[in-house]
């Protein structure tokens, strides 16, 4: 369980010739691009590696593994990337790989240092850090691992939008891009395609967004009739919580989803200065500084009531 | 009328010390970001200029001119920037200063070469051209300036999203955010607020979409009745016409708009290798490979129908 860094990483690399690779839980564009531009850097390097996942990856994504051989076989050791707690490997993986995981390699400031830990915490990405590493390994950037960056890069940080984009993001990807990124490709199919189940669904949530305090706070509610009429899966809509706060003048936005049980689900997203995780905080809940939740056991009217007087006293 | 480079460019600026700086029509934030950073620099330079716009500048930029002085005056030259040609300054400034122009700043590969003309037709956007001009002055890029080019960038390639993003436009983007630009704030008024009434609009046209040719082609109408309902206004909605298209399996998306004296506007969106220009050719209309338009007048099913028989020959 030792701190390192980018050197010390390419040199531990270099000692095995046997990988496996993990990733999150749920994977996305980051750790699944991650692992696989290590995956293509240690086939270049000779090495036998495979990725594996707790669940199933997104077909959108395939054109990370295309070309490769992914088949399991007897690896020497085990690395995780983008996987800030071993928990967040799912609970059978957890499991069975948990205490043999011999490095990690990560940005979150969250990171529980379960490993030999390659730790970049102000980094955007995962793939910033895995750019980093192959650089110092000195193996040649192909135009698939390039896209497999690109996809790290473009999709942590909301297509190069969200506040965690550095410089350092716009001039990797300025590299990479040079190296061959299928970047009109991916940006197509990472940010302009929806499917539509999940447009009908935004539609529905939309007409029911609600307006309060002369137009600070929107309410937007997501029944699960919606779901079943729209057809769409709650796995395609996590971002749909974003949308009351993106409304002109709207400093607290909240999306309150219903449960299977009948219980909601509540999501803050604020503007400063206002502060979702105090907010959430009053009510029994947790999260960010700009994005919070927490949940309600009662009837949809008294969710609202609730927290339409939390939130009074915040304006 | 001559094609001047970035070096020539910088020369002329200093020979004259009062400017008016003039954009298109319509005005983005591509021209307005370049001629505010040009306006900016100018000041720097210890000279006078003032920025016009035949239409309104919208309030959401109004941080490009923050602080500056932008009263008019006597001048002694006019720059164009970010217009192509004298017709998209409109018409009444085509009139007043059309015969005047002395020099053009552009990346238009359509420009029409009406003064002296520094062109860079391979770039992004206009920003791009203006970076390069003041980097050869050597001005000093305050966070001012830093935003207004940045403010270019970002809007012409919609936040680095679009196939026009190059690997220049993302190092621009690192040097202008190290320079002070305020992308957080730039980001979350350029790309993520939309007006309430805009996605009630947006609402109603997704509920219209009808699926074709086994969802390979989707169609959305947008009624003058639908812009009545929501209170939203057709200056807002100018990007609604990308939705068909962004449908999961669309390879022709298609917005038909009804307007004000009952006939109906067509937008065609494709995915390779299906052209929108030589579809939209084949009804009287035009554009480009992937962005194409033509206009009706019969009624709605007709229109419809129409279309559906051209396309149809295309799968």
């Amino acid at each position: 369980m030792k701190k390192i860094d980018v050197k010390e990483c390419a040199l531990l690399l270099k000692e095995f010739d046997n990988y496996l690779i993990l990733t999150h839980r749920n994977p996305d564009g980051d750790t699944l691009g991650s692992a696989f531009a290590l995956k293509r850097t240690l086939d270049k390097m000779g090495k036998k590696s495979f990725v594996k996942c707790v669940d199933p990856m997104h077909h959108k994504y395939s054109y990370l593994w295309n070309g490769v051989d992914n088949n399991d076989f007897t690896f020497d050791k085990i690395i995780a990337v983008d996987v800030a707690d071993k928990k967040l490997l799912g609970e059978s993986f957890e499991k069975e790989y948990g205490d043999n995981i011999w490095l990690c390699i990560d940005h979150h400031l969250s990171n529980r240092e379960y490993a030999e830990n390659l730790l970049l915490e102000d980094k955007a990405a995962a793939a910033v850090v895995i750019y980093e590493v192959i650089c110092e390994l000195g193996v040649e950037i192909t135009p698939e691992i390039a896209s497999c960056v690109y996809t790290g890069l473009a999709t942590d940080t909301g297509c190069f939008m969200f506040s965690n984009t550095t410089p350092t993001v716009h001039r990797i990807a300025a590299d990479v891009m040079e190296k061959g990124a299928d970047y009109v490709n991916i940006n197509r199919l990472m940010f302009e395609t929806k499917s539509l189940s999940y447009l009908r669904l935004e539609q529905m949530a939309v007409s029911s967004i609600e307006s309060y305090f002369d137009g600070k706070c929107a309410i937007m509610t997501i029944t699960r009739k919606m779901f079943e009429e729209s057809g769409s899966s709650s796995t395609e809509c996590d971002g749909i919580a974003a949308l009351p706060r993106k409304i002109e003048g709207v400093k607290i936005g909240i999306t309150i989803r219903e449960r299977h049980n009948g219980s909601y689900k509540v999501s803050l997203r604020t503007v400063e200065p206002y502060d979702a995780a105090k907010i959430c905080g009053k009510l029994g809940g947790g999260g960010h500084h700009a994005a919070a939740g927490c949940e309600f056991e009662c009837s949809l009217d008294e969710v609202k009531a609730t927290l339409l007087e939390v939130i009074k006293a915040e304006f």
